[in-house]
């Protein structure tokens, strides 16, 4: 009997699942909330933009987290000892890179940085670099398409090189201190391993991949050139970043002595090479060819996989077409809503409706469930926090139309359900129009598992059956599942991944489906939703409103000045 | 020294205020709340577009407000006598049709009809009729454009032929019963004077002109023949209408023996003619050549006048251009605003925002007060009930942008008081663009006078000073005027209204002026504001949007059957 640690850093809290290899049941789980800023999240309130982290938390997070995880282990599962741990899997937000030190060091754990948030780590959503990821697109879509043709078409503010750029432009002395940069997976892999020197730490297909133009056809990171016409110095940094990148199915090293020693388990356990949560999370949650998986959480993040062949066209708006990113072996196919359980959050915590007895989610939803589609003339855009795929821009924002004075928070609130669901659908259209065939769609998150009316509208907006996956913890899980597969079946693992999600992953009895009235509306209201989608998100659509809520954007930046 | 009343029929409410003559001295006032359905309006769950009043309410209403404003003047005024008393004015809303019998005794008050809402008052903002509206304006726009050439280009479902149309289409039996239609104002100066007969009651020039292509060019009413197109029932109901109506400076009557007993008042003094409340509280504001009144309440009205001469070209989107509809002599030009205060409100007690410590109007304007002009990014359209003028469509909806994850309750109430100011802007620009000079704004009703925010909005979004009326009672006042003048100057009152004006109407001090860096920020802003208004407002504009909202009401449409 083996048992692995899956390690699933948020972004808020790390969480710690204690995985037994045989069967996926999770024997021992714990949750770290990181200490620094607001829910672990470094804000500025003169700029909504800016979101870091402090790496002293991803530190202090494993610590804290496997311990407890083996502690709650040990009370649960009576066959579970720490000794039998076999290998440790680590998923993580991105691209959240930092600024480090020749030795690997983050800038920030320098007194010197102390309270400098340029200095820590760069979160995902982070959007203080969307001029430069502007400039990097424009450059790319000139000099080199290729570069762009595989992450969608467009470069994001929320990717490395949009915030390297960004730091050099606006904190000269944090950049220049760097020695290199490091994403958050590969630091967390980095430091449990004792392999933290930029120039040996064994850096994330995944990561480098989809958010750092990373691919073998073309020698790595973009061309030293390239990189050279948005600003020499980041042509010099290319050098002090890394040349090779690892998939999952790779030891990124063995567990440090020290390591082993704090948490007490075994001596040079293999820790598997790190990837994007969602990445691990598709993984644990069944992924393979025809399934589309939806971790749908504050954002969502859609994944599928391809077989690699050179039939498959480039996909505009796809975060990322990238070999090996999500199982080895396979193209990892990346889609995204830059908003979700967020956009639900910001209703109840920041509108408040309801008054003295407010809104919460149970309430807002008990009473949206009693709406039948179209009732409440309603229709949202799903942007107020930008759109990944399929249009890719940051400077989008929420759209609310067909209020009356008698719409009341309920229905509103179900139209942003509905129009997250109309995203969702756009998403899936998308990758059919491609050539990459959905045959079924696997649910995860908690949204997927806690709310069946947000699944049953998904349901009714796409028209296909919503199965949900049997783990709540798909992230972990998927990390732990890349552990055993780098312990390896001798060591008590599994050999491949497909070995693993046989025995370690599945579904819940539970599944959602389309209801064909409602199906039928939806198909209405989407016509709809898609009219004002291509009007306010595509310049080169006839309407030409696409210039409004960039406007808009521009006149609320100077009024900030 | 002689005193006059004035009536004013709102929406919820009737006011009766008794004024000095001489100076506008206001020595009494009193309020009396409707009695029947919701806030005096008779609603129906299952259809929001039906509003409906009870017209016992008025007769009532006349009895307890005029006792109660006498009994507060002789406490408060000790010059003031009720045989002082020398005149009545009355205002009232419209288009408020109700069917009467031959004596002119209201279906509503049969027993036979107790409980049918079509028997009873068809309250102004009764939108059960828009299909009507929609064929009459068809049917006009091709046989006889000129009925709607002063009516702004577009039959509204709130006016009096679509009202009566659709009774005839959905409720025969009422139609068939009624032996007349009676506008609340002409029917509350009838009983007044006891000349409710249909045949004798003096019709309001106000009414007839703005809401029932009444116009002595072409012999008053529409045509027998154009009204049999849309029923031949409707062509017979003709001659048992109206072939003359009046301006206010015209005796409606006398005030009959038993009102006056009751009231403890003379016999015999004059009744004004009535008109609709905004049209004489502009007359109590104060207007005249150059000077927009702007009656700011749950809706506006924006009222001015303009010389009687051929040159005066049609005004699309104008609710009306007739002569004497305001002042006796001049055109009457009429706009308006569908949803204004009503928006508000509508935020403040249906989505009712902020939780626990939940916004109140004064809570939300004082933190909206805070922001700077574009600072929030949003833009709304101020479309809640509809757009009257310059679309005339009640079928737009409300529609906010811009909303992102930080967007807070005070943003979307600043918003949705930038709307309508912009909306505001829209109806000025509209008669500027056709000759029609405006040199002063002067604004009136309760959040004119209670909400400093809201007017430096407007001053900085038109660019104009916005100035207030003195009294906050004037369709009372203006009412008053209309009694004072009908009096005359023999009797102790006025002789025209520009001396009644002269005598009983005035500014306050404060004004508001633009702030010119604001109303930089604002013109950028509503560019973009125009933009939405046009691309969703206008059938015939490139962006084509102007589908969505009337197809999402559709759907809505069909999914409440």
């Amino acid at each position: 009997m083996t048992y692995v640690i899956g390690l699933d850093y948020g972004t808020n809290s790390v969480r710690c699942l204690i995985v037994d290899t045989a069967n996926g049941n999770e024997s021992g789980t714990a949750i770290y909330e990181y200490e620094t800023g607001e829910a672990g999240i470094i804000l500025d309130p003169a700029d909504h933009n800016l979101a870091r982290q402090n790496p002293a938390d991803y530190v202090r997070g494993a610590q804290v987290s496997i311990t407890k995880a083996i502690a709650e282990a040990q009370k649960n599962d009576k066959d579970f000892n720490p000794d039998k741990i076999i290998g440790i899997g680590v998923d993580a937000t991105g691209s959240t890179p930092m600024p480090v030190d020749k030795t690997g060091t983050p800038l920030s754990m320098f007194d010197e940085f102390k309270g400098n948030p340029n200095a820590y780590v760069w979160l995902w959503k982070d959007h203080t670099s969307h001029a430069e990821a502007a400039e990097i697109t424009a450059l790319a879509q000139k000099d080199h398409p290729e570069y762009l043709a595989k992450c969608g078409g467009i470069y994001s503010s929320e990717w490395f090189f949009s915030k390297i750029l960004h730091c050099l432009r606006t904190d000269p002395k944090v950049f220049d201190n760097a020695y290199s940069w490091v994403e958050c997976v590969d630091y967390i892999t980095g430091f449990l391993t004792d392999t933290l020197r930029p120039d040996i730490v064994k850096r994330s297909r995944c990561a480098a991949g989809h958010k750092a133009m990373f691919n073998n056809r073309w020698g790595g990171l973009p061309a030293k050139e390239f990189l050279a016409i948005l600003n020499p110095r980041l042509a010099q940094l290319r050098e002090r970043l890394y040349s090779e990148s690892y998939t999952v199915d790779v030891p990124a090293g063995m567990l440090s002595d020290q390591w082993a020693h704090k948490l007490g388990i075994p001596v040079g356990i293999p820790v598997a090479v790190g990837a994007f949560d969602c990445h691990l999370g598709a993984i644990g949650a069944g992924v393979g060819p025809g399934k589309l998986v939806k971790i749908i959480g504050t954002s969502t993040c859609d994944v599928m996989v391809a077989p690699v062949t050179r039939d498959l066209p480039d996909i505009p708006g796809l975060c990322g077409i990238v070999d090996g990113s999500v199982l080895p072996g396979w193209y990892g196919l990346e889609a995204g809503q830059s908003a979700v359980g967020d956009i639900f959050n910001w209703f109840v915590n920041y509108i408040r409706p309801g008054g003295k007895d407010a809104g919460s989610h149970q309430g807002l939803t008990e009473k949206a469930a009693q709406l039948k589609p179209g009732q409440s003339g309603l229709l949202a855009l799903d942007w107020n926090n930008g759109n990944r795929t399929i249009l890719v821009d940051q400077r989008l924002t929420g759209l609310l139309l067909g209020q009356t004075l008698h719409t009341r928070p309920e229905e509103i609130y179900r139209a942003l359900i509905e129009a997250t669901a109309f995203g969702a659908l756009t998403i899936i259209n998308r990758l059919e129009e491609y050539g990459v065939k959905i045959d079924e769609v696997i649910n995860c998150g908690g949204i997927a598992e806690k709310n069946p009316l947000v699944m049953q509208i998904y349901a009714d907006i796409t028209g296909r059956e919503m199965k949900v996956s049997r783990s709540s913890q798909t992230c972990a899980l998927g990390s732990a599942m890349a552990a055993a597969v780098v312990a390896g079946k001798a060591s008590g693992g599994h050999d491949n991944f497909d070995q693993a999600q046989k025995a370690m992953s599945g579904l819940r009895d539970m599944t959602y489906k389309p209801d064909p009235g409602n199906n039928s509306v939806y198909q209405d209201l989407y016509k709809l939703y898609r009219q004002l989608h291509d009007a306010f998100g595509l310049e080169s659509f006839s309407g030409q409103m696409s210039n409004i809520m960039k406007e808009l954007l521009a006149i609320k930046d100077r009024a900030n000045i």
